[in-house]
């Protein structure tokens, strides 16, 4: 079949909007129809070409919700017209780490993941012409139908609108996640929040649910407090305008540390701020934001020999075909909010559009509706 | 009263053997008896002037045991005859750490203790001429007699012997407390301990008591694999002779990483190679070992986004006065083994010899027996 897609050719090029050839599913793969997607950062991270693993051409895009059009052979957990959001990070239940209650990062696909390959080492994209294009992340929502592996799909109830749940593919659930399942924070504790884009808007909404007794947010854009304190927000924090040591500053205002602190900035200095401004004895920091290649976090150990704890999460610890369903529903019963970060729609045809409202900071998410 | 002590006059000198005089126990304090004493490389590190906090003259030690001879006033957990181990952790069960069941960091007498003085602020001991003698990690074992805090002595069984139990008080208790207490190892587990000292021999007794599978130790020096095997290593790996990439070859060995890793070492690239070490996911590494001031460790943040936990423990995370009891019981129960450990026991006149063989790496721990 033929749909239409935003590819991306070649590093640090727009993405051109095009027909493309689409395959069919395979076994064990899935034809859906894209309804909605988010466009991330890390969409940018690999169109920019600073992404170094990143592979050309393909089609970017990674928070989708959509339709099931077509199951390929032994398919069994999903049907036709089924609604489902794609998976980065899979769920096969059956490997060593879907079976370690400790991870969520199954690896039954990961090195064709990475290959911009389908599992069987194919792709299902082709130019017009015939060139392969490569898959993103095993999702490509930057296409209005795409083929996705069974286990990288969540099957999500048909009353949710696609364009809100897309980003449930990956920011909400990250931010939401870090908090429930990497730091499991408990009711009344103190948290801080480095960053305050759409990461960490889910980082302190997850705080709310989790009962934080204080939530703490740095952001050097003063722009940002306000959206904060709608989702949760107790205190904001603009590090240019503290005398002295942040840290110090921050330690001071937690009445010692924070039980949580959490990274969503991507920036090494600041994951070590975030560490150290942990309470003694027991602050765990976490990091979700994704640094730049090369870029090395370092503290003295006596930071941690004194309690502290470094751990870091990936799709906010979630296990996706379980947990997402789960975030739909929290949305639709009004748990947590989706619709005020989700601040642009466009068309396929405006994509590049979304990316210059995201470099621009005007946009939390935009989302692309076909 | 006057007793019998080994002094530290000004850093960088041997101990000076010699009288002085200790004022009796004053509210909350306790006089005790110190019957043996363990040297160790904490003791060396202040003795030899690397210490920045060090301060002189002060009465080092802080591995002992040994009798209750009086107590101060308000003293109702221990009486005349009781036997003790002095804490240089304490546990008062009412500040806000005691109060944490995720820490032992009690800080109850923190900053005084720091300081080599008692709660009150000042010093029990002094020369013959009247000049303060600072106390030492509120311990101060290398005097016959010492005047601790009551929330920093451990009551023990009367049948232990003080020659062997002294250990209990800081190498044994923090071995095996960092795999219980800290990294609380699960049966089955995976591990790789760097440093075979006494420290890594301790955290080889706690692995086997907690069930691990494997246990691979790693260390510059051949001669320690024999007594870790005594201990129960399963896998010795000496660097030095690993072609190639260290952490390739560890994760080769314990089939994708270890589950948990343990730095003894207190060098700080060996701590990000047991970082790195453990596996992905989940492996949890756990920093025991002191770096040197100003030392700081590092990592790519990729390490702890996919799922490696980096922690550290004081005192393997033992409350004293409620763990060191367990420990001791242990001990006389078979369950753990000390006797092997401690390689050589000398009079407190020759004291300064304990500290040549630990340089020349010919004891794992000597003992003062008074
Ligand atoms: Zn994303
Ligand atoms: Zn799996
Ligand atoms: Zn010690
Ligand atoms: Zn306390």
């Amino acid at each position: 079949m033929r749909t239409r897609a935003a590819v991306a050719l070649a590093p640090g090029q727009p993405l051109e909007v095009m027909d493309v050839n689409l395959e069919g599913p395979r076994k064990g793969e899935v034809l859906v129809e894209i309804k909605a997607t988010g466009i991330c950062h890390t969409d940018e991270f690999t169109r920019s070409g600073d992404d170094p693993e990143g592979i050309f051409p393909a089609i970017l895009g990674h928070e989708g919700a959509g339709v099931v059009v077509e199951v390929g052979e032994g398919v069994t957990s999903l049907e036709v017209g089924d609604h489902v959001i794609p998976l980065y990070t899979c769920e096969c239940r059956e490997c060593e780490y879907c079976l370690n209650p400790k991870t969520n990062l199954c690896q039954a696909i990961r090195s064709t993941q990475g290959q911009g390959l389908l599992p069987d080492g194919t792709t299902r994209f082709s130019m017009l012409d015939g060139t392969p294009i490569h898959h993103y992340m095993g999702c490509s929502t930057f296409a209005n139908h795409t083929v996705v592996p069974e286990i990288a799909l969540a099957k999500v109830r048909k009353d949710a609108p696609f364009d809100k749940i897309c980003y449930i593919g990956c920011g909400v659930t990250t931010g939401i996640g870090a908090v429930i399942n990497t730091a499991k924070v408990e009711i009344g504790s103190r948290a801080i929040v480095f960053g305050l884009g759409g990461i960490g808007l889910n980082v302190i909404q997850g705080l709310r649910m989790a009962g934080a007794s204080q939530i703490v947010g740095v952001d050097l854009n003063d722009d940002k407090e306000e959206m904060a304190r709608y989702f949760g927000l107790t205190d904001f924090v603009n590090p240019s305008r503290v005398e002295g040591d942040l840290v110090a500053h921050l330690v001071e205002l937690t009445g010692g540390g924070a039980d949580y602190t959490f990274d969503a900035t991507g920036n090494v200095n600041v994951m070590r701020t975030a560490l150290e401004a942990a309470h003694k004895g027991w602050g765990e920091s976490i990091i979700i934001g994704v640094a730049p290649a090369g870029a090395e976090i370092s503290t003295r150990p006596f930071q941690l020999v004194t309690g502290r704890v470094w751990r870091g999460t990936a799709f906010g610890g979630a296990r996706g075909r379980t947990d997402v369903p789960k975030i739909v529903d929290w949305y639709m019963d009004g748990k947590i909010e989706i619709d005020p970060m989700i601040t642009h729609t466009l068309k396929l045809e405006d994509i590049n559009e979304g990316f210059d409202l995201m470099h621009r900071g005007e946009s939390i998410r935009a989302v692309v509706v076909y």
